[in-house]
């Protein structure tokens, strides 16, 4: 147990991030209080209450987030924008606002037009999750040991992160990733959202293809190894969460599936004609990337 | 410990998925001596001796065939046609001969055309494996639980599999990957090469492509997570092994990649024209088909 970093924290979206991040809030006590809001209907928020990963439950975001020091956002992308425009008016001058959200130059753009000045909003993506969706699944190790990106704002007319005041908020959100067993660090935005396509959007992509793929004759699933099953595991994912995803990396979308189907495209042409250099020269390419990139992983 | 089946087994090729079965033929007592065949100058040999995978090490395929009644071929699918037409007039008569590489079509023509009318050749395709190679990481139990896809050959001029000594020859077969702990299943080669290329030959090449996707700026490899790592080990296979595969399935892969390829267009142009809802199809589609296929595996 640590001293409370915060009196309040406000969890908007209490799916398998949301519950799981105030589970480890709990876990870690650095906060008096977690309130959590869901939708209204949605069983999460009764669901979160009982396991314990919340202490309060709300449905109207701007109510909830009124005394919170730091403020989550923890639902799709895609729905930020109604977010940040509902809780602008009744978030607390000298908040800390942040997001768990997988693209951060549009959620960097909303924040920048629609959260007051007021307050400091951090961009943050937590590399961690599942396939796996809802509070059910939510456990209070789910960050342990992952990633954060943290994207700080660039401030209006300059290039750099500078301004005191950025980096006091900056500092203080890496403070409270790492306090849940993260590993940080700070990136813009621009890069942030290049480095992400090509080592989880584009993957996400890849399995889906490969899944549908199969789907063009299901029987052959009888013959299924543990090759599909790992190629194919995230494809499972929830859509609503990617459709968001892949609509706000747009160009670094377009611009990586040119490139996977430009591969593609030199495979089939070399197997076409029989070639077997060619085709032994992408598959010793493939494998040298991926043992050049686990590298990299493995080195940090 | 079951009665031997075979006085003696030989088995060409001792990487991984020949020193594996050697160690699982000596584990359930299949044969009184298991002989290996490895390359000259090659340490695979002498490591499959000391581990117990093989009683006794050859470099010449011929020499080590004569007295066998099972031969394996285990090396890669494009060393068949020399290794066939090298151990033909060294085969004992009534010998049982097959192989363990992943595509059939071609085999089964090769075996038809290189291997004479004195032995038995049925085409065996075990799931299993591993990215990785060599006797090193052969363990006995690779093929336990595993599924074997088995092809018996057509009959000349006609479309079925029957004959008295094809079917008997087929029946001893899968007794004796049953022996070993794998479950099999009967099917002829085309649709054999359908399906594997569905499961297991397009899912490695996608996941080539994802690899190299995303080696266009190594860097980013800091921020992998357990998607990448999963949806591209494969990638890390054997580049000599999986050019093989890919040339002896052409027409398979030539059509699936097309596909492949048309799904990945279609994803990027609801991407570029910011459609949530064809991005969504695109998503919801093949998570739909990935459950399927792995019903249709868990169902067996």
């Amino acid at each position: 147990m640590q001293e409370p970093q915060f009196q309040s924290v406000t969890i908007i979206g209490v799916g398998l991030l949301g519950a799981s991040l105030g589970l480890a809030i709990k876990q870690h006590g650095l906060a008096k209080r977690v309130l959590g809001v869901g939708r209204t209907g949605s069983p999460s928020n009764q669901r979160a209450l009982d396991m314990g990963a919340i202490d309060q439950a709300f449905t109207d975001p701007a109510t909830a987030v009124c005394e919170s020091e730091l403020v989550v956002l923890a639902a799709n992308v895609g729905q930020f924008p109604a977010l940040m425009a509902g809780i602008a008016p009744a978030l607390k001058t000298g908040a800390l606002v942040t997001d768990v959200g997988s693209t951060k130059q549009q959620v960097m753009k909303w924040a920048g037009k629609l959260l007051p000045r007021s307050i400091d909003f951090i961009g943050s993506h937590p590399m961690a999750g599942s396939e796996k969706r809802g509070p059910e699944n939510a456990r209070p190790d789910l960050y342990h040991d992952a990633l954060c990106l943290i994207c700080p704002p660039k401030l209006r007319g300059r290039g750099a992160f500078t301004g005191s005041r950025v980096v006091a908020a900056t500092e203080k959100m890496e403070r409270f990733w790492r306090a849940i067993g993260m590993r940080t660090r700070q990136l813009d935005a621009v890069q942030h959202d290049q480095w992400v396509a090509l080592i989880s959007h584009i993957p996400h992509a890849a399995a889906c293809m490969t899944a549908m793929v199969a789907g063009r004759n299901v029987d052959a699933g009888v013959a299924i190894a543990g090759g599909f099953v790992d190629t194919t595991r995230v494809a499972s994912g929830d859509p609503d969460m990617w459709t968001d995803i892949f609509l706000t990396n747009r160009v670094e979308m377009t611009r990586n599936l040119n490139a996977a189907m430009q591969m593609l495209r030199k495979l089939q042409a070399a197997i076409r004609r029989g070639d077997p250099e060619a085709v032994k020269e992408f598959l010793q390419t493939a494998k040298q990337q991926h043992e050049l990139l686990l590298a990299r992983r493995n080195a940090r």
